[in-house]
């Protein structure tokens, strides 16, 4: 039992990140859509959605399979337990994802408020908390991960200040309700899939070192 | 141990449920500041949280105890797995509420967008939507959680319609860009409070009848 049981936590591992990587991949996409703004490939990133949400009920299975197969304690229920939280985080990101590409084709096609070093910042930083804290995982780093947690901070500024450029280019009539609202629902979205970040990194930290840190931020 | 077993699982029925009277209430407290608008008692709702936040890590070490324990299958473990899963959907309708008796106070000091009949109609559906995932997941009722998911749609209609009508009013130069947007907020807040009730349907749909409906709607 011990060796499949191993052999199934390293499957587990390796789903995560497979997840993880198409994830990745479709935040990056929908916001380079978004900030160039393009309409083009959005649709490619709505339908690998489906993918993810296939992975994700696949890796639940796996998971339940596991629990009621080996009945795992201690440090192995956490590492299941985890794997699920993150998964569910990781899908949530996803779907945050397709917002972003759905937001990215009116923003091509009716135009959108300024977008100016924050809103870029924004993007960047966003992108590396997500893969910040799938490294976090990976190698079971509890410093990494506070570090994400930290980042979050930042973010939260940022959005403040897209918040306030939006509603001066509102009032100075340089744009109207709906396209300044488009870049502020872009940067609430990514603010949103920091949140998750968070989330993940709240996991490693309490696969690594048992400690609960959720809430405390 | 059987007897122990059903005992746990009894008595983690009756926490998620403590959990979600919590919730309700702090919802409707917090809707009602936002359409009054009124500050008062919005702090009562931000300390409320914490009682929400504690209920749910409680509930999250009580399903690893279980799980640990007992090792529950099929039936049993899918309970367990459910119990957690609508913990983290609750907690995070909290944090909703949260966010919307934030808005309240803002509200009151510094106006709002008009809100018509589609603000209340929200309002009123979401409410009842998260009584009814509740009501649902009691009974392990699937036609109830059916309906649940159907009244969804409603929402994300009434969304549009408070997203044009405070579009229009900005456009119109009746209120100002940062008014608009405390009442889209606020129905945007709402929405979510509608998807993490949903979530709560299907998880009882697929307690009640072993289907998987998520990522169907």
């Amino acid at each position: 039992m011990t060796r499949h049981f191993f052999n199934e936590l390293e499957s587990l591992k390796r789903d995560i990140l497979s997840m993880g990587g198409l994830v990745e991949s479709a935040v990056a996409q929908a916001t380079n859509a978004f900030l160039t703004p393009s309409a083009e490939h959005t649709d490619q990133i709505v339908d690998g959605d489906a993918e993810v949400n296939a992975l994700e009920l696949r890796i639940e299975e796996e998971c339940l399979k596991v629990l009621a197969l080996y009945g795992p304690t201690a440090k192995d229920l956490r590492f299941v337990v985890a794997v699920f939280k993150i998964t569910n985080d990781l899908e949530r990101i996803a779907d945050l994802a397709v917002n972003i590409a759905e937001r990215a084709k009116g923003a091509a096609l009716e135009g959108v408020g300024p977008m100016g070093q924050d809103v870029r910042e924004m993007s960047d930083r966003v992108q590396r908390m997500v893969r910040g804290a799938l490294d976090a995982f990976v190698s079971l780093d509890a410093e990494a991960a506070q570090n994400i947690l930290k980042a979050d901070d930042r973010v939260d500024d940022l959005l403040r200040d897209v918040y306030e450029a939006q509603a001066a280019a509102v009032t100075g009539g340089e744009v109207d309700f709906k396209a300044a609202l488009r870049v502020l629902s872009f940067a609430k979205y990514l603010e949103r899939i920091a949140d998750h970040s968070t989330n993940i990194a709240e996991d490693v930290i309490y696969l690594a070192s048992g400690d609960v840190v959720k809430h405390q931020y």
